[in-house]
Order: structure tokens, then sequence, then C-alpha cells
């Protein structure tokens, strides 16, 4: 029995299958016979000392935990400032990790996650505290570098394909006398990694969605109001997707252009789709309904892909062998190994390489017109939605989702305002 | 083989079952050795003489046809007024029935088709014309008299609860530094059916959905901020599900009050769940986020409940042998014959009693308080929501929904504009 606590943490946007890894680390450290606490809301509450004792959770929670979304020991938005700047509080962090003999530390995020980790990383060297970081990869956006996919993303992927698919149908049969435009909003502030995604739905272009707007492409409305005519007058109807991140030609997003305050003073909060919407009505007459999915996006287990909850598995798993292993600021990723059949494996990669970088689309996934995707991205996209990684349900028709019972690790410190 | 062909049409929205509906028609009447032609885009189709051969389809469409989603003939929002008022159009209607030897009609809808098919039902009797006209049920809004529940609604209720439960431990793992209040918009114009079905994700008051506003019960801006801020305080965040259609004690929709025309004379298209979500932000300060679903609730054939699956298609069987036992001018309902175990079957109501009514929730079904369901809510939706439908996926991770030849069957009347 390896001496020492691993501490797990989440960190960010939580996605259908982070808990899938959270699951993957405490089951694999208990078989290392090394005890795992979890901090609450991520960063915060290493910070906090607000910790948590997964040995107090039965083996049919952690089982379960596998197959529930959301995350289960609370996430956050927070972001460390560099080793000089946010000193007192990494201080504090060893103080903590000192008090709970934590020697082994996962950071479970996307982009900042990795930047805090990588930070983290170099608490040993700069403090002189031995402890080994890992960062562990999660995120819808798809966004992480040198990973070939994120774990998060795939099930996000499979949701936006899927009900594009599904709400096209139901706009075919409705378009001869009802709506004509059905415009979905897509996650992706920076990426259109999601929007593309939405793509898989259909095989030509006059499938549906007939027409994706991606934050890579410069929003024009005009280009964009007579595509969806074009559409209309040859298919009778049409899907659009948008990428809540589209920005116009000056670089302003577009979700920013409707919303505001109304004539109480009251906040309208806008949206891409709602705004596209109401172009498209105004512009062309059509009769458009529109659809933000948000956080069922990202939350969607009862859809997830079986090779995106396979991988969130396979990088918790992976990041407790790294960390006993003593492979300070590394991160597990995917490698892509064979396209076809789809093969991929884990590799540790330097956190450093990750951290700070953002992956885009490559422009060869992007069709010529801007408004679909290439066979370069159905080939990239298509593995990582396949299969159906479904959670069991109750008699009462609904998914068995687990509530941990988070018992509270007794507090050694005196209380810290972060 | 019965002499006379079957014509078939799809009414109103449509649904993530009405396809099994349609199949079991197809089925059944093929076992029956009845020939049956489908109307294009419902009503107008028969009007417009626009049909489809549904003999042209291999078992295998038909077979797929059952677990794909959407109006696989099209369907239409277009009501008949009264013999009186537009009898050049069920002379028409006549015209077109003998043209094709249309001895049965079964119309697919929900309470306008309901009136339709009443209507049609008597041209046996105004016209002379021998005609069987049943209707059969369908609709996501559960506001059908004497049927004990809608094919439709129990997969849009499922999918609702399923996803409220899923966006709820969302919101729960970012609430310490993020979003505090979800706001989701669930279909319902007149009836808070599908809100009260979201009151299945959680079991006790502090489970989400905290909040759910019907349109049953008036809205009331300064007890909803009250509600939410205590629920907050209390739970750390709080999830709103509220009905499209709820209003304020004049009498005014809510989501009225949002949207209108912006500086450029823009449509802003408002939405219950952005106004509420705008109120709550600037009310109470809190971080909010909201969804409309829209399209995707009805048309998730990928959640669809098991219990509805089974009953689109009894009634669709059921439908063929009323049309062949010429029971003219009724409706196969569904009568819940035991509550524990649940048990129903299928009986024939008079077409008079189910048109141009409608069904409320019963006042019993919501919470005193107005804000959440009853026992006696779950005890009855419950059962609607059991099981798990689930479509044939495809190696490329996507349901494999089918696509009809929908061969038109030659036209042999002059045309005919509606």
């Amino acid at each position: 029995m390896p001496a020492g606590t691993l501490l797990y943490a989440q960190s960010g946007g939580v996605t259908a299958v982070i808990n899938a890894t959270a699951a993957a680390v405490v089951e694999t450290a208990r078989k290392r016979k090394v005890k795992v606490l979890a901090a609450r809301n991520g960063i915060l509450g290493a910070l906090r000392e607000e910790l948590i004792d997964t040995s107090k959770e039965p083996a049919s929670a952690i089982r379960a935990l596998a197959h529930t979304p959301g995350g289960a020991f609370g996430s956050c938005r927070f972001k460390l400032k560099s080793l000089d700047e946010d000193r007192a509080r990494y201080e504090r962090l060893i103080d903590v990790f000192r008090a709970h003999q934590v020697r082994w530390f996962l950071y479970n995020g996307g982009n900042d996650s990795a930047d805090t980790a990588w930070k983290v990383s170099q608490l040993a060297g700069e403090f002189g505290y031995p402890l080994t970081c890992i960062g562990v990869p999660k995120t819808i956006d798809n966004d992480l570098a040198v990973t070939d996919s994120c774990p998060g993303f795939g099930s996000a992927a499979k949701y936006t394909a899927v009900s594009v698919r599904e709400a096209a149908l139901d706009v075919a049969a409705m378009a001869d006398t009802s709506t004509k435009v059905f415009v979905y909003e897509a996650m992706g502030r920076h990426a259109g990694w999601l929007a593309a995604a939405a793509g898989l739905a259909g095989q030509s272009p006059d499938q549906a969605p007939q027409v994706i707007l991606f934050p890579e492409r410069a929003y024009d409305e005009a280009a964009f109001l007579a595509k969806v005519d074009a559409v209309v007058a040859r298919v009778g109807w049409c899907v659009v997707v948008a990428s809540e991140g589209i920005r116009d030609a000056g670089g302003r997003f577009v979700a920013d252009a409707g919303g505001g305050k109304d004539a109480f003073g009251h906040t309208q909060l806008g949206g891409v789709a709602p705004y596209l919407a109401g172009r498209v009505k105004d512009a062309l007459g059509l009769k458009v309904h529109w659809t933000v999915p948000d956080y069922l996006q990202r939350s969607a287990r009862h859809i997830a892909s079986m090779t995106d909850f396979e991988q969130a598995w396979a990088v918790g798993r992976k990041a407790v062998e790294f960390a006993l292993a003593d492979r300070n600021a590394t991160m597990p990723v995917i490698v892509r190994t064979s396209q076809a059949p789809y093969r991929w494996k884990i590799e540790a990669a330097p956190l450093s390489k990750v951290a700070n970088h953002e992956k885009k689309m490559p422009p060869g996934f992007i069709r010529r017109d801007g408004y679909g995707i290439t066979a370069a991205a159905r080939r990239y996209l298509e593995p990582l939605v396949r299969g159906e990684a479904y959670p069991p349900y109750g008699r009462d028709g609904l998914p068995k989702y687990v509530s941990l019972r988070n018992a509270a690790v007794e507090q050694l410190l005196p209380p810290y305002e972060v």
C-alpha cells in the first residue's frame, strides 16, 4: 500500500461522463490500496479544506457513479494565477495537502484546469513539497490540445447529431402548413466542434442540417439568409445549426445582437438561435422554430456515446497509474492509432503542451461554402459518437443516477477564505 | 379481401411515436388484405388528391417506421369548418374518396383533428357517401378527452423528466461558483401536462425541479421570485420548469412579455424561459441558464417510453379493426383498468365526446402551493414514462430512422386549390 493520499477534483463545466472518469479513479486507486479523497467544488475545496472521503462510498455507488451525469463532488469555475501572483494560495494548498498527506493530485477539467494542474505540478520544485500532479482531460468543447478527442465531447456530439436528426423529421412533416425553418443552437464559444457534430445527422447537402454556422467563419447575414431561402425553395424546409460563438466580420458576437433591456429596464436574455430565427422571420417571412438545449446537451447521459464513455473511464484509470508512477505534470491523452477500424490508446502528454493551447477545428473540416462539414470531419467525428452507453433505468422509467454520501473529512486547519 | 381502400392521414404537431401508429395501421391492414393509401400532409393531401401508395413500401420499411419519429407522410395544421360552411371542400373530399374507392378514413391527430374526423364521419349521413371514419389519438399535450392518456405524451413526458433530472445534476455541480438557477421551458399552451411530467424527476420538494409553473395557475412574479430565492438559500441552487402557456392574473401570456422589436425594428423572439431567467437575474442577482427544447421534446424517439410506444401501436391496430367493423365516428381510446400493477386496454369512444373537449389537469394533480405535483399526479404519470423503447442504431452511432418511398398515386381528378 503506497503511503499517502490521492486527491481528485472536478473543474469547469461538467459533462455526461466526467463521473465515469471519477469512478475509474476511485476504483483503480482502491485496487492499488490507495486512499482517495475528493475536493468539494474543484480546487476551491482543496483551498477551503472541504474534502470528501470516498472510502465511505460502497462499491455499488462507485459503479453507479460511472453512469451518472453532472459532477458528483461539485465543480468550479476558478483559475489560480501564477505561482508568484497567487503565492499565498499555493502555500495554503500545500498546507492542506500536507495536513491530509496528499501525495498525488488529479485535476479533471478543460483548458483552464489543465493550466491550474500545470501550475500545481510545479509546487514540488518551487516549494519543495513532494507532490505528483496529473491533469485529466474533460470538455464538451473538444478544444484541448494534444489529445485526439476530449472525454465529454463524444456524448454531447451524439446528443447533438441525434437531436438534429430527430427534430428535422418533425420539421419535414410540418413544413407544408407550419414551420419551415428550425434553428438549433449548439454550445461552443470559440470552436465549432459541436456544431460540426450536428453535420453527422445528414449525409448530403439537402439533408438536415442544411446550414451550419461555425465560429471559425464570419457570420454574413445576407449570405446566410440567401442560403436559407434557397434551401427552403429546393427542399421545402431548412434546419440551421448555429454555434453560440458565431461572430460577424467585425468580431462582434451575434448572440449579443439580440437581448438587451426592454422598455421596463428588464434584461432580455438573447441567444444565437432566437436571434437568427427572428432574422429569418423578418427577412424571409417564413415560420420559424428554434431551440437552445443549453445544459441538456452536456448532461445527456441517457444518450452517451460508448466510445466517449470508454475514453472517460480510460483517462481516469491511466491518471491513477501515471500518478502512482510519479509522472508529474502529465495528462493522459487519447491517441488515435487507426482510423478504419477506429482504434485508440492512452499516452502521457506533458501538461505544458496542453495548458493554454486551444485546439480549433482544422480548416479542412469545414466545407468550402462554409455551411457544412467535409468528409474529413465526418471521418474524425463518427467514431466518437459510436455506440450507446445507456444507463440503467428503474421501474419508474427514469435513469438510476446515484447521489453519493460525500462524507466530509474532518478539518485540521483553521478556516480559509478563498 | 374487403372491397375498398383505407386512407390514413396524420395531422397536427407530430410526435415521437405517431409513426408507430402509422406502422400498426399499415401492418394490420396488410394482414387483413386491405389496401392502404396515405394522404400527404393530412387532410390537405386528401383534398389535393396527393395520395401515397403504402403498398410500395417493403415490410422492412414499415417495421422501421415504427421506431422513426416525425410524421412519415407529412402532417398539417388545417381545420375544416362545419359541413354547411365548407360544403365545397367536403364535396371535393367525397370526389377524391370515390375516385380511389376510399371506404375507410383514419385521421390521426389531436383535438382539432378529432373535430375534423368527427365532421368527416358525418359525410355518410349528409352526402350519402358510404364512409367509415375513425379518429386516432395522438398529442404530446395529453389534452384529448375520454382517453386516459394520449399516444405521444408518454415519450415527451419521459424526455422531460429525464432531461430535467440530468440538467439538475449539472446545475448542482456548478452552483458554488456558477449557475444557481436553471429554467426549463416545457410545451403546453393550455394544460401543464408536460411541466407536470418534469415533476417525476424529483421525489421531494428540495429535489429538482423545485419550482414548476403551470398554466392552470396564474403567474405571480413576486411569489415566484420569493420561492426561487428561498430554494437557492436552502438548497444552493434551483431548477424551474415553466409551461410555455403560463399567464399572469390578467390572463396575459408571460411569453408575450418578452420579445417584441429591437431598436432596428428586428423581431426579438421571446419565450417563457429566457423571460423568467431575465427576471431572476435582475431581481435576485443570480447567475441563470435556461433551455427551450422546443421540437426536441416531441421528436425524441431515442428516449421514447415503452408504454407510450405500445399504446401508439395499439391505437393504430384497433383503428383498423374498428374501421373494418364499420364503427363509424369512433376513436380507439386508452382505458386504465388497473393502477397497481398498471394495466390498460383499448375501447371505442364516440368521436362526438372527444371532439372539441380539452382535458385539463385535475386540480388535485397540482400541489397546494402551486409549484409542484401531488402523489396523485405521480401515480397517474409514472406508468406512462415506463420502459425504454430504444430505436436501433447504426455503426455510425446514429439511430436508423427510415425515409419512406412515398410513391405518389396517379391523380384521377382535376387539380384543386385548397
